[in-house]
């Protein structure tokens, strides 16, 4: 990753575990669950955004870099590795 | 909520706060993308398994409560939060 | 279901029987992978739609009526029935 | 796609043909909602597995090509395709 890159990344986990911290307060001061779980869904949001990051930095350097080495077995571990990612996020 | 899950529910938040600042230390590390990725999923399945618990509970009191009442006009505020939670969960 | 809402599903259903029709056609064609992938999402989302609609007719009247019960075995049945629902779906 | 894979493609599209004729089926003989539901879900777990046999060879053959290029711009429209179909799928 870019040091710019890994710069907005780690300001976006920051406000992340903020928004962690807001859902804690949340439970102990009895809210109503749809708001609750209105938070919840924030938070799966932004976390798929920084997932995303990491994925397309994944892309753009390891994966463009293992396709174009002639090692079949290394492009082959960077396809499994991407199906898998593709398996956990889909769906 | 009872007590009890509350409880409950805000030691998983803890502990996920605590999986939220470690990825920032894998970022920070500059670890491999595809690492960090595996820890983004297992933060979304912790925060589903909340999401699930927090849901339930609505369910077994609020929206149970509705539904026992007369007034149509509560129920549907209710069908109508189950299905947005519903569409914004699924998919 | 009503009769008006039932035909609106069963045309909805004959469309995306349609659609898989098409994305077979594509593949012996022997299309550009991410253009049927295209055609997968949108058949997926026209599946949550229907999926949704069967929701919300389950919710107000199957789900209404168990909660309006006073057997609590009946509506803790509903309670887990929907809390599967929202995990298949909800990731 | 190889022949043997876009076969075995096209026998799970006719598969999943039939699944969406007899969740037709179902709704026209007035069915359990919940079991509807099922069906839709396992409809749509199959479309998925479609999907992701879909994106391997796409990633073993189209991407692996591109990447072996010289040309920047061919690369970065197969990121930018992987990564829209990355956040289509994973919600």
């Amino acid at each position: 990753m870019k040091a710019e890159e890994r710069q907005e990344v780690l300001t976006r986990l920051l406000k992340i575990e903020g928004q962690i911290k807001g859902i804690a307060r949340m439970v102990e001061e009895e809210r109503y669950c749809i708001d609750i779980l209105h938070q919840i869904v924030a938070v799966q949001g932004a976390l798929d955004r920084v997932a995303r990051r990491t994925m397309r930095q994944h892309l753009e350097t390891c994966v463009a870099e293992a396709f174009q080495s002639k090692a079949q077995q290394q492009r082959s571990q960077k396809v499994d590795e991407l199906m898998e990612m593709f398996s956990r996020f889909g769906k």
